[in-house]
């Protein structure tokens, strides 16, 4: 079995190894242009000349969660793509979002600007009951992130294309529930995938339907969110901010107005981190599964997207 | 049934408006020198005169978890003091001890003022087995707290006077096991009741003890830690910083150096507040249960001090 590595923005030699040593009967080779067609590759952001050099490629593991950028390309015709799911990514996600939702509900952003200043004074703690969180997306990261801040007591809701049920969580599904759902959400918590049908989908019109004084946490993509309406949103008083950690463009342009705004949080897309030893173990797995002909997880289905 | 309700620092006409209507057959009255001597007492903080002059006092509900203020007070004889346990403290202490575990764990503070420069930069992720948390106090706050943080995958190891044992939980007890404890802790999170024997806990010798690096979170008492033996553990590079809730003096005074110290968070005594809805609820449920003979929770053991 061959298998062609092409991860771009990667230190690639670890991943090398890694599989090399995961998979002691595989040829494991980085990929450059001209190489021999492999049975399998490990990719994240490949190039459109390497898929179509890798025409006999059967499986395409992609070393992240989210495939929007893969699925994008014209893939070779017999290939299966496959993404990660968790491989240690669902509990950063769940850190991560947690910490924004009790950082703003608690508002110990605002304590923190008081300790700048010196002032020692308490501020009226708001009611659990009026910040209903809103998950969308409720796949292995998103379930997750739900669970963890119901954890918390907060009344939790998600939504989805197709209809869930998970315990302790309201469940709203497709275009049809998705105004209902948004009516009763104060923070707003997008770990959808990107699709043609999901890109800009929280727009002025989306924003406007949240709980006013709503709060928006965007550890999904960037080209989820409209960002000039984010921002009308926000100086129109109707959102009372946002923690962003993924952008149309990463890094985040200089000039970007969502740097300098008192009321945006941003981060370098750090959300959940793809850990090496982890993917790698996974996708071991999931290979070797693949060539007894047995079922794996995170199939993407090339006609949603995800 | 005659309660006299005596909380300095509070505002006091609604708590006397809920007992009201949540104990119909009682009377409840606001103390004041001189007044009839009650049943029972709700209070906060009461002074040494109140307590001379209340000494047919049969129960005294205090309106908070920590009773180390009340233990050193005369108390009259026959009283048994109540303290609260839980009534919605025990999820706003998970939430604000979580916050300060991941932030400081995911390095969120640091990604802020890499913000604040329009830096966009990654750090390198660190390893969860590399930060043990270290919960001292197994009381109901501590419990949740533990728990909590263990929903994040971060080993946590528990120290208590007395042996306990929680599931998920490494459980240490007792002197004898105090420093294998500390041994094994990177992010220490103090929960203890404030006793002769836990003052000053935290000095130069307990603080020396902890893993390199650590991090110590403090949302019991201020008189826990000794503030000269933090700052220069903290400056002689063992630890990496503290997240201080409580203070030795409250407000904390505008010339302590815990203001101004970079690695020091400071915020005003916030991480659980007593919430009167539920707190009323609490002793109302108690005092009936009490007046029935019945046993309650929360009783404080005099010898012990909490």
């Amino acid at each position: 079995m061959r298998i062609t590595v092409c991860c771009t923005d990667t230190k690639i030699a670890p991943w090398l190894e890694g599989l090399r040593s995961a998979l002691p009967g595989a040829e494991v080779e980085e990929w450059r242009p001209g190489a021999p067609e492999a049975d399998h590759a490990v990719v994240w952001a490949p190039p459109q000349a390497f898929l179509d050099e890798q025409q006999a490629l059967r499986g395409i593991f992609n070393i992240g969660a989210g495939v929007d950028a893969l699925m994008k390309l014209r893939l070779p015709p017999r290939a299966v793509v496959v993404r990660l799911d968790d491989a240690g990514m669902s509990v950063q996600m769940a850190e991560f979002v947690c910490h924004a939702v009790i950082r703003h509900f608690r508002e110990l952003d605002g304590y923190e600007r008081d300790e700048a200043q010196g002032k020692w004074g308490f501020r009226k703690p708001r009611a659990r009951a009026d910040y209903p969180v809103g998950v969308m997306g409720l796949g292995v990261l998103g379930e997750r992130v739900a669970q963890a801040v119901a954890a918390f007591e907060f009344p939790v809701r998600g939504w989805s294309r197709s209809a869930k049920h998970l315990s302790g969580v309201e469940c709203f599904a497709g275009t049809a529930q998705f105004d209902a759902f948004l009516a009763g959400t104060r923070i707003l918590v997008n770990l959808l995938p990107l699709t043609p049908d999901t890109e800009n989908l929280l727009d002025r019109q989306t924003l406007g339907k949240l709980l006013p004084g709503a709060y928006v946490i965007n550890v999904a993509r960037g080209a989820h969110v409209v960002d000039e309406d984010l921002i009308a949103a926000i100086d129109g008083g109707h959102l009372a901010g946002a923690a962003l950690d993924v952008f149309r463009i990463e890094p985040l342009p200089a000039d970007h107005p969502f740097w300098r705004h008192p009321k945006i949080t941003v981060t370098p897309h750090t959300s959940a981190r793809t850990l090496r030893e982890e993917s790698i173990a996974q996708i071991a797995r999931k290979l070797r599964a693949f060539e007894r002909g047995e079922p794996i997880a995170g199939v993407v289905d090339r006609m949603k997207g995800y």
